[in-house]
């Protein structure tokens, strides 16, 4: 047996499945060995009988990306990992998103372009498909997911992104065929567009409309309607963002008639409700437009008891950076901007880890199985990056987080690491957070960032998990 | 009390709610006195203990509509409301169709010239609304509406005639404005294309794969989404031609949500299956396209369930006139055309009522009051022909029909009145015919066709009933 | 045409179907003619344009009723039909109840003792089967239908009444092989035991733990499995007094199934919640004290929506005539007598067809004609009193309410005509209360009591109409 | 590090979360070490890179339980344990089941006494509670489950047997207040009794009635009604041996609004339906009694779809060991017996792991960590036997599993090693039996039994997993 590079002494290891004591060899930037007594490592770290979990697969963010409508993202590729290594997350998977006329291999040149030399964590791409072209649906979805761009999200709303129900038959059609996974963004445009004109004709331009232009029924429609066109196709979905009740139904009921859909949740979700968006005065609400928005506090709490029963397969941040202050954000559109020029989404990549450790495991919500699962192995696999990436085995990337517990965290904006100058959680008080963060063995947190731009490696993506023999397949013209 | 033009002797009264033995004394084409032992009429007629129920409304038919791909509709009004009064049917509710491009005005115009001088029973009209735009509906919709065109019907799919989901909306903003009623056409239109290339491309042209074109989830999917629309814009909806479980199931959780979701069907959900679309040989089975088509003999019987325990409200004949032999009709696209280019629709409107009553109430499964109900007179509700049409009431005009029952029907085409060259229901042995029917006061068919054409009334219709004040209003911006 | 005992003219007549103006001729206490401009009738009433509806059957009421626990019921047959009549209830169906070890015989000719002389309206039967052994199964039973008695009820709670589920199906296979109606007081009797119990063990002994003890999902629970049962025997059953979303959902979606699930519903649900059983402080509460208990706001809705989709068939008022001060009612068992000590019931006969008036009518939540359906026609059907009653059609029974509306009616027990000391709606102000109420043609209310003791006939019943021939019959062993 | 007393060598390991390949070193009968290349141990087995799993749990077996009927069960822990050793099954949960008048103690002492000297693999007991006295509720349960005997099983059928749902309630307070864990054989016994009297009344004795003497919803009312009685108590239940649609959606139902509701199935519904009860004709079919019976191929379906889907946590075979043939088993009341005295249940200990693996795992149904996950980890965190038991852990019992895949395996009663003389599987062809089982590192299965009798240890259990902090707690009064 040979030395290791490190050795962790002591971990209460925790997997999807499993907990147990045992030390971790570490070698290469793998895990090489587990169990008690180990030889020593070139380096040792004492978890004296604390958890250790799988770094975090935060499966949804956005870094770099551009808006088109004058906001600009404040993280990219390496202010992002950077702020996802200090929360516990070690494999980031932003999007690369074509733009309409666009080829996706361009789009795929241009989103290395921007990651190259920054991350400090390993990272993939979901593919954003806005322009399903024959030729994208021929030749560069297939050529790509051989590549190992083998996820791809579509929009079911925004003008700039969404598709026709055709369309997404179409993109459905090539995922079936080439075993790759599809992400849905499920509300319904025109529901919007036309909610969204009435209010504002009302003069109701607060950022609280927000809420209003999106209620739970243009999420539940769209759901519906996406859960319709997968089993049509007879191919494996996941719905990102789920919000609340109506939706969860949908795919609770979808699952038990044997259709493989997956649903994702976030934080914001769990933490924060329709209140967050403000009253009628001020423009601070703002700093929580995201979409969906935050429903009230029955629907937090089915999204809780989605996260233990197993509705949920994925629990991310959809980080979306943008800054409140300055004219690069939330106000790109100036000081009092109408609900629907903000720039819609909120950060998130440091604060999901321990948000659920803290409030979901240590309060006993779920269990720190769930939570591995929720946030590490169920990516990894729906995403095609296991054994890689997502667990505590044998072979896999030693990408670990180390959990201090039992303290009293106050959150505060000031303490994390990304680019925006605003945390919707500010005020929570926490009882958990990563002590040290291990990305391939080397620490990259450690209660300062300690990881160099651009160490992150990508990680092409195999064929996901679930696109194994199908049921109900065949039959199908 | 005054003497009547006729009096019917001895009638088995049913209306919507009641069964009970009287006479019946007409006067000025109405009814105008129920009790046993009226004074003689001008005219006697014996109904000899047999049932009298009011007319028949059908209110889903189509005559003398353009097709615009080739195929012609072989009813005008003459030979279509003709057709009707030999079933048993005193009003009928064709469609006025506009055109994309065309105005409503100029749409309900033509439909008024096609009518004019031919119709022997009366008739509104529904409009179709294809092209909403704003000048239709800020303008042309609501004069309509107070002119008498109460209903109009949208349809998510066909190229020529679908809306998209932001029209929709805005078409049911005026209705919920204006008090109107909203029919619905639910089938999923890029689904059905999506699935038509591929049967057409793989070869699958014969009938048959008319119903692999359209599966149940096609029709779920729009049922759920239009209920999703009307709850947002809280007006209710009617949504048409039912097929099966699925639809159903969706229509009947909004209904236990509070919300105003009528229902209608048709016969051919409950006398054929997707089996009468044939095999591959032969092409007969084009007589039996329609859309959506029939499913099965296990959602057969939830449509029977619907009948009996109120899911649905309406009972029509979706009459769509299209001979089969000859070059006008199903075969305008040649002798073998692909199914997608066989005229859409079958016959209907004069076995109707026989259908209904011969396998519905004489077998149990509805009452007579139901067969009523949904052939009559929660039609004449709905549609705002109440209560001149749709129930033997005082005051009501005298659209009777005064049944003969326990016979053996041969159901044969010959026997029919319609300008078609075939019926679906061929072969079927009904025990109950109509052996009268009366349209205000007037024998219109005794065994023999007696109404003259042109002695049919236009209708105005008034706003339906059920726009009264409604739970969920008001909030909307 | 003969002349009339009485004429009601220019009436705006309601049926469960229809509405229409005329005149209502009425002979031998029978509705003998409707039509405008009737010859003169020995007594002329005029209607004056106003709505005049079927009389209320009541089919859900208690009379004379020995409770076996101290409390004594304070309406006998006078003032409880007395009271009905006032309220525009021209029917009712009393209880006629077995104790354990009586015969049904016996418990029949008991209940007709202490009827006769005292109704002032027509009163039928249903009997309470609480001891069903074999005998009772094999030859009372079936003789008692074969006279009249063609409902029953059951009970799954109280431990004087309740049947097993050996005995309700017993009872079931009775009624199916007879052709009877079983109505259902659904709530678990364990679960109500074990919960009093622990309330009480804890303290909590004040009227609002009455809620507490009786929960939803008891009442959920009951109805589940009286509806499992009656699949089982494949019969129709009609579940009584349904108070909110966790039954109504489960008797829908056995609708939904094709079953012939039957329900009720009371005022209770609709204009009380559970705190009106008050606070910790004070016994007042008690007044409210019924079950299953009223339930919340939300509740409330869900059985609007109930009344007005269809899912309910009878709104009766399970009238309980208790009186709140004196030894013999409500305080039985002391001034400050534990919940379950308390008298169950509330008095409801003459408030229930005015309350469903005004506020359902008048407000636009139920039609004209939804009333009713519900306040007599149903009933009448079900219970097998129709033709003779429920209805104004040729031939019934002149049992007709004419309707004063428009006032401010403020309810007041002073203004009632029960024997019971209070009424849980004092305080409500209505719009509308009967001015006129007729029973067979005689005026039994018109501002004053009018009716004789004892001119109220008893009303053999027939066999129900739901038991047409059932589609799941046959193969049961 | 030390040196090994057995190293697996090239396992590819499957734990319920993951799979790696990895030496696997055992050390004192527990896994003490996970990596590739580990020193030599005293024993070395090589796996070839075959699959290696947790051996597995069954957690519902019948071991010479006395029937009081005259059958006699054909296992006792030595043949029992020696059959699950073979089939790759390394601890049995069996069932010490209380008398009614006896303690709970001294089942406990008497089960004790029937196992000693007897199992060749590790055994924990489930009480089986038919008798909850005051007594047993108050101090037998709780000392009990603190000396590890933390699962017990209630059943809602059979009349030795049988609780009342306050017996139920009774007991499920009981664990709710312990945390232990409540195991549910939920049929509905009234329901049973009633159509088994009526068939056998019919002359219908032959084995395929007990099918018909237990339909579905019998099932789905008590699994109902156990839910509303856990609801109500608020603590966790197992519904054991669940069949088919209506009881999974039952399950999933409550599962979906937050409740802790388990389920188990068994290999009978995913390979048997009640065709193999036989027709009228032979009496093979008593071969297949058992209860809840066997459904139909769409119920089958469901059943796969629930392991993939996460309805059921837990997969048993409900080994109940009755011999065909000679007068102690199926036949003890005779050669035709009428089913009800047929002695009920099946055999299954030995082929269930294979069945799972080869037609779940190998077909592509389910994963292999779906298959570790049912067959062992759930059951040992949800019945306390966690962390010894249900994984491949560091720390965790040796209890190990190596496949042999690839082959044809033709299921025959011969080759199993249970004492009974048929496998109601015989014919199946499979394609993955186990090569090697491991109890605690001793091999006791390589082709030929290995375990000596008496190895086997008692485990006393943990309180189950999921007793931690509940959300709905608290207001119970």
């Amino acid at each position: 047996m040979q030395s290791f590079d490190t050795v962790i002494r002591n971990a209460r290891v925790a997997t999807a499945a499993d907990e147990f004591h045992s030390d971790i060899g570490i070698l290469d930037g793998r895990i090489a060995a587990l169990a008690v007594g180990l030889p020593a490592g070139q380096r040792e770290i004492d978890a004296a009988g604390r958890y250790v979990t799988p770094g975090g697969i935060d499966s949804h963010v956005h870094f770099d990306q551009p808006t088109g409508d004058g906001s600009v993202m404040a993280d990219d590729f390496f202010s992002g990992t950077t702020s996802a290594a200090c929360g516990g997350t070690t494999t980031v998977i932003p999007f690369a998103c074509q733009q309409k006329g666009q080829t996706l291999r361009a789009a795929v040149e241009d989103y290395h372009r921007r990651a190259d030399g920054k991350p400090v964590i390993d990272y993939a791409f979901h593919l954003i498909v806005t322009d399903p072209t024959p030729r994208v649906l021929r030749d560069e979805l297939p050529a790509l997911i051989n590549e190992g761009y083998t996820s791809f999200k579509i929009y079911m709303t925004y003008d700039a992104l969404k598709l026709s129900d055709r369309d997404i038959l179409e993109t459905l059609s090539v995922a079936r065929r080439e075993g790759a996974m599809v992400m849905v963004h499920a509300e319904n445009s025109d529901c919007i567009a036309w909610l969204t004109e009435r209010l504002l004709a009302a003069g109701h331009t607060q950022p609280r409309y927000h809420a209003a232009s999106r209620p739970m029924l243009v999420e539940r429609e769209a759901t519906h309607r996406a859960i319709a066109l997968a089993e049509l196709v007879d191919v494996p979905i996941l719905v990102v963002h789920v919000s609340g009740r109506e939706s969860v139904d949908q795919i609770r009921q979808a699952q038990n008639l044997g259709l493989k859909v997956y649903a994702e949740t976030c934080p914001q979700y769990l933490f924060l409700t329709a209140d967050a968006l403000g009253c009628d005065d001020g423009f601070e609400g703002a700093q929580c437009i995201c979409s969906p928005p935050p429903r009230d506090a029955a629907n937090q709490q089915v999204i809780w008891d989605g996260l233990e029963n197993g509705s949920f397969a994925v629990f991310s941040s959809d980080h979306a950076p943008f800054r409140y202050h300055g004219p690069d954000g939330k106000r790109a559109h100036g000081d009092n901007a109408a609900f629907n020029q903000v720039a819609n989404g909120i950060p998130g990549v440091e604060t999901r880890m321990a948000l659920l450790w803290s409030e979901g495991v240590r309060r006993g919500r779920i269990t720190p199985q769930d939570f591995v699962a929720l946030t590490a192995t169920n990516a990894a696999r729906l995403y095609g990056l296991y054994p890689r990436k997502g667990s505590i085995a044998i072979g896999a990337d030693a990408d670990l987080v180390i959990w201090d517990e039992g303290g009293h965290i106050h959150l505060d904006n000031a303490m994390l690491h990304h680019n925006v100058d605003y945390t919707p959680y500010a005020g929570m008080c926490l009882s958990a957070w990563p002590a040290i963060t291990l990305s391939r063995g080397e620490v990259v947190w450690d209660g300062q960032p300690r990881g160099a731009a651009g160490r992150g490696q990508f990680l092409p993506c195999l064929r996901p998990d679930p696109a194994r023999p199908r049921r109900r397949a065949a039959e199908l013209p």
